[in-house]
């Protein structure tokens, strides 16, 4: 039988131990910080119940969801028409994002928890979406949040995590912020409240398209010439965060909910100064983020240095578990795009050189007593926690020190008969091809 | 609407905080061990084509696999009858195993590989099974392998790993290993060369069925009387590991492959005793393992105070890629079950005290100039690597230690206002109860 060359499906990834030694130590990193901040580990099921993901994600949303096939006779006793109904044959979904599971769990495990609850959850997420550069089926989402307090030192703490995440990563950022508090304020004081969503979703694409086009797009919306009008200076601002809200200040005074935003922006920028925080936090009126369940900060991250989107970005949101029955939890989180992340890193060139090897000690194997010396070395090395390999084969020099250039391994230890009699090993540095002899007894102790 | 307490599909599993910080200390300390022995790691998607599945895992196999309906619309263009079967509307599934879906990677990569290739896997798989104590739809592998070499030396470093990681853990285990070799070559001593497997699957059952019923069995497989009077010395063989092989190298003396089984077992525990293993390393002829593709060694480790199955396996497989068009690769390889040496530990109470807690200190919240000063120590705390976390609510002290009782949180630090005036805080040992004074300056000194 003719085999064809076996494939992955479309849209996901094979991650090769050169790409994961880059990716775990992103995740590494990052889930390091979330530690260090007191965030617990949570993971949920790969699958949850169609019922607990359908209608959270908008109609975009659930056609995006892979669904999975009743195990058994799945068609048993239904029509052919019946048969075509996917709710018919599929109970289970694949998880679309972390979020939605968190708050199933925070509600199906209310009872057990300690509120505030923080949890972290680093794991991957299946969208069915048309996949193209930069975007794949199955990727990883690593999320961090609060739930169950309103204090803005959540708020805070989680700007925190953004800078010691990025200077542990060594990637320049800049956090925008903003509150959807202000962008219902600016809707209010434009005469519009009904219509926040529609302009925010403009507002938003203001650094795309353009000051005219988002106006354009405000008509076409439905809001009037005026109120276009007035909010062209809002959207024209400018100066520090200060100078900004002292403006947005006056153009807010008839909106309580447009006062509370800029309140809280403010009491989260102080405490920024006031620690210390080594970040640039800019306020961004434009800054909307898509998803309807934010009610108070967002924030976003962009990398100084490199083009690509937001690598960064969350909210809080104050009825993220109404979905399902639990009103007034009102929680914060962030979520980190490591898929972005690694790309960055890459075209800077930040990863650190120990992320290049898995190997640092590679043992020759040039006969049966060579063997042995080498082997009792090795146990030393790997009892030192020094990652270290003997090639299984004895054979020829040439083709062992090749397997261990292509492996990137930095270290080389040749274990020869001259070498035995002199009881001391020759030490190559592959990358400066410098050759040094090292005694057996001290072989461990110059690795470590 | 009245709304359901949201659920999650049978056989799939929240993980808790307190659950994942133990399955993250077993997952860290594997992967800590096999990236010592040199091993690289390696993610393969979740989804893999129903095509590299089907068939790879015996009819039973195909009718656990989970299937992914085809996204849009799926039933476009079919008749009724046709969409009755699975094999039109789905065309992934979700990975059953981590074997497969290597064997599929090393021969779609092949080009890019360097030989031997040494990974490791550690991820997630899903089976259709029926629920019940102790059996998942989803749950981790931590596989690892050595492919393209056929040298013994990887038998012996695979013993080396079971070896480190159990002691690591704290576990006290006994490794039987067999050899696929003499399992043929009973087979062929008692003439009945053709019924190796069932020859297998029996002796596999000797430890929970006894010696009659396999020999029942044997014969109503088809055994001749005669042959299974053989066979009995063979499954009574008694004595250390270097007795049996002496006895077993006269009853297979007929056969070559038998012969070279002995010796390969014999080569792997001489390096064994040789390198000073500290492992208890059992010679089983009742060990067969179930899966097909073993062609030389097999092992299994068993815990040695806790009652449950292999906690451990795994075995030399010649031709795994030979199912993707990619013959005479051997390698060899073995699988952690992270489920049950979660519930060994859990039995013997052999989790280490700090994975009982995500945050080490905690600080109180008790007014605004209380809680500046408690912000800027536990900045210092922080950056000294410590997890700690501040009561996000300025409020009763009462119900800010009972949060980090609940919490198992080790140590509360007190910052009011007689810690102010002293400059000196209050650190609070939640299990004994003990409290003393500790000045500003040196509270990260002591807890770091």
């Amino acid at each position: 039988m003719a085999q064809q060359k076996p494939s992955i499906p479309k849209g996901t990834r094979d991650f090769s131990p050169a790409e994961m030694m880059r990716r775990q130590y992103i995740f590494d990193t990052i889930r390091g910080v979330f530690r260090t901040y007191g965030f617990a580990p949570l993971e949920t099921p790969s699958m949850e119940n169609l019922s607990t993901l359908l209608g959270k994600y908008g109609d975009e949303g659930d056609k995006l969801l892979f669904k999975i096939l009743n195990s058994g006779d799945y068609a048993a006793g239904l029509s052919g028409d019946e048969v075509r109904q996917a709710s018919k044959i599929c109970e289970k979904g694949l998880r679309y994002d972390l979020t939605v599971p968190f708050a199933r769990y925070v509600v199906q495990h209310q009872g057990e928890l300690t509120f505030p609850f923080k949890r972290y959850q680093i794991q991957p997420v299946w969208r069915a979406d048309r996949p193209q550069k930069g975007r794949y089926r199955e990727f990883y989402q690593c999320d961090v949040d609060v739930i169950g307090t309103r204090s803005l030192l959540c708020e805070v703490e989680l700007v925190e995590i953004v800078e010691r995440v990025f200077r542990a990563l060594g990637i320049r950022v800049a956090l925008k912020m903003n509150n959807r508090k202000i962008l219902f304020g600016i809707a209010e004081a434009i005469g519009h409240a009904d219509m926040m969503m529609d302009i925010t979703i403009a507002i938003d694409k203001l650094e795309k398209i353009g000051l005219d086009n988002v106006k354009a797009e405000l008509l076409e919306r439905g809001l009037s010439r005026e109120a276009v009008d007035k909010l062209q200076p809002i959207l024209e601002l400018s100066g520090d965060n200060a100078q900004k809200l002292m403006k947005l200040r006056e153009v807010l005074a008839v909106s309580e909910t447009g006062l509370k935003g800029i309140e809280e922006m403010e009491t989260v920028l102080g405490y920024v100064e006031r620690l210390g925080i080594g970040l640039d936090v800019e306020l961004d009126l434009s800054l909307a983020r898509g998803l309807n369940y934010y009610t108070g900060a967002i924030f976003e991250v962009k990398a100084l240095d490199f083009a690509i989107g937001s690598i960064c970005g969350g909210g809080r949101y104050d009825d993220l578990t109404g979905i399902f029955g639990m009103p007034d939890m009102s929680g914060v989180g962030i979520s980190f795009g490591a898929d972005r992340i690694y790309d960055v890193m890459m075209g800077l060139g930040l990863f650190p050189e120990e992320v290049n090897f898995s190997t640092r000690v590679f043992f020759t194997n040039l006969g049966q007593e060579e063997q042995a010396a080498a082997l009792g070395l090795l146990r030393e090395l790997r009892d030192a926690g020094v990652a270290a390999e003997i090639y299984p084969d004895c054979g020829k020099m040439k083709k062992q020190m090749e397997y261990a250039n292509r492996r990137g391994i930095p270290y080389v230890v040749i274990v020869g008969s001259q070498e035995l009699e002199a009881k001391a090993a020759t030490v190559k540095d592959m990358r400066s091809g410098e050759q040094r002899q090292v005694p057996f007894g001290e072989l461990t102790a110059y690795f470590k």
